[in-house]
């Protein structure tokens, strides 16, 4: 029963696991925020790999947009493997993201961040990690052990405090209480678990696809992707709708299928404009939006609720991992044993 | 004849180009670095799509494991779509990398960079291109028209370029004179031609693979997979070795393709170890290399000459185009006519 799987229980407790992280860390991420805003810095470089790193390309986004702060993702192996790693520029922020806060290779960063003098902080669910002992500042993701192999609740818990800390750097009230109201919206999203485990069979046989958002929602691009990969085989490549065109685009053909997230907002017109490229090509879309027109575009439609804009990364995931986990199942596959993989992965 | 393809005439006209740029652009690349110096430039923001967004990656690892220089890649919607764009942090070069220097994302980067009022650059094949009038320093490929739309020989010049520009900032006439030979290294790679066009018949009904690499040659594996979709319509996914095994390893079953590139230098024992279980979980293995060992571990072999790890992108890139320019001829499609694609994408 699919119901009893791991997987399926840890999905389910993202409003829980998400309305803990807000009760109990705003705190540390507001004291985070003042260390940023008192030292200057300038800029924020980001350590993680896997979903961590689909957070970090969140962060990217959200404080590129909103705080206005650059934010870029590193290559820990620059760190690892080549003996001179980079210099950080002055008044760097080096963030570490890792549910486990184990790979060897984010805590190399960390470290060498510390070592010329930076600031650094870790988001990570086991604060008490080597991560964690190696940063200034440790956020608690407040997840709850997470035993699924495919992460899910430590994901939207990494992006939900990434948006606390945007929030909290700006001062922003009326944004805190749009981000209060996200674990209600994961929950009402969660509802789709239904439909979409009719909307799998259609794809029981599906070996490729490719999995398009842009802007904020290009991580989630990036996170659904890895779910595919992880939990179904599939060979599932995030693209931004932009990327695409330069190249990719060439892929189409009739019935090719196309996962699209497309949540209303700067991107609508844009996001509507690809919509009607792939439809032309005859691809066969799967869309997930809370915009009637984008969803009116899909040959299979994933509904969210109304969410801003920026805070839609947290609702949109949702959908893709409950379809991630019903592809697994209808492909007689076990979600809470992918081949070949642990929970922790070490590397340097 | 795939002989009298544009696709053709330009990967072997690469000798050639990449020996004018030598020629003409040493001086022009040795202000850009007498620049950086005399300004104190503490971080690089790249900004560039599709192959440029590849050698952007090459600058990454480069600039930053042999300059110490931290390199990022920009999110280029951010300054298009957002209305706020970041506020780059103090002494940041903003280099622009783009073949044609027309595509409006990109150029909005750098024009917002100058508001800034931080330095600019461009890497651009057209330089009185609307991107070369946005920067205060431009480096000409010199590559000649490339008419075909898979790009083979800007890439390679966007790599010599950056290849440079990091020799120039050390100042260092070894790591000159090995640069100075890689035109010849490239001339002796793509006598592979033939035995590349017989691998490839191996694979008329491949339909999807990876192509993994690491470190410096992150980049490639990225740049050959982006070929392969371009001209042969398969799903190729590139992944650094460290990322692969954090979740998309589970992908991996008896006889799944993966295009490994694996040239000697610091990252010999990881990609030796990673091959191996490659080997055991029965992928089929084409490995790029210059190292024994890691050929040996290959189905199929794509033997590159000896080159410093450093230079290596430049040489191990032309057997994945070779590759798939052959790959697309057995699957009789016109490698000069993708379809769906135009040679200038304007993404804003």
């Amino acid at each position: 029963m699919l119901e009893q799987t791991t997987l399926y229980r840890e999905i389910h407790q993202q409003p829980e696991s998400l309305q803990r992280l807000i009760q109990q860390q705003t705190e540390a991420i507001r004291r985070l925020a003042g260390a940023i805003s008192s030292q200057g810095i300038t800029n924020v470089v980001v350590a993680a790999r896997g979903s961590s790193d689909n957070a970090g390309r969140y962060a990217q986004y959200l404080l590129g947009a909103i705080n206005r702060l650059p934010v870029s993702l590193t290559t820990p192996s620059l760190f690892s493997i080549y003996q001179c790693p980079p210099r950080f520029a002055p008044n760097t922020l080096v963030l570490g993201i890792s549910q486990s806060g184990k790979s060897p290779d984010i805590v190399s960063v960390l470290a060498e961040a510390r070592k010329q003098g930076q600031l650094t902080a870790a988001l990570t669910n086991v604060p008490d990690s080597d991560l964690a002992q190696t940063s200034d500042y440790v956020i608690d993701l407040c997840a709850g052990e997470e035993r699924s192999i495919a992460a899910t609740k430590t994901y939207t818990g990494e992006l939900l405090a990434i948006a606390l800390l945007s929030v909290l750097l700006s001062d922003d009230t009326e944004r805190l209480s749009s981000l209060r109201e996200t674990p209600a919206l994961v929950q009402e999203t969660l509802a789709l678990n239904g439909a979409i485990a009719q909307i799998a069979e259609r794809y029981r046989y599906m070996n490729d696809c490719v999995v398009i958002g842009r802007g904020f929602n290009y991580a989630t691009a990036f996170e659904i992707a890895l779910k595919l990969k992880e939990l179904t085989y599939t060979i599932a490549e995030p693209y931004s709708s932009a990327d695409f065109l330069h190249g990719p685009l060439a892929l189409i053909q009739h019935g090719f299928p196309t996962l699209v997230v497309a949540p209303a907002g700067a991107l609508s017109q844009e996001m509507g404009r690809f919509l009607v490229q792939l439809q032309q090509r005859e691809a066969e879309i799967v869309c997930i939006s809370n915009d009637a027109a984008a969803l009116g575009l899909g040959h299979r439609q994933l509904p969210l609720p109304a969410v801003a804009e920026w805070l839609s990364p947290i609702v949109a995931v949702i959908p893709g991992q409950l379809f991630a986990m019903h592809l697994a199942y209808a492909k007689n596959y076990d979600p809470d044993h992918p081949r070949g993989l642990l929970k922790v992965t070490e590397t340097r």
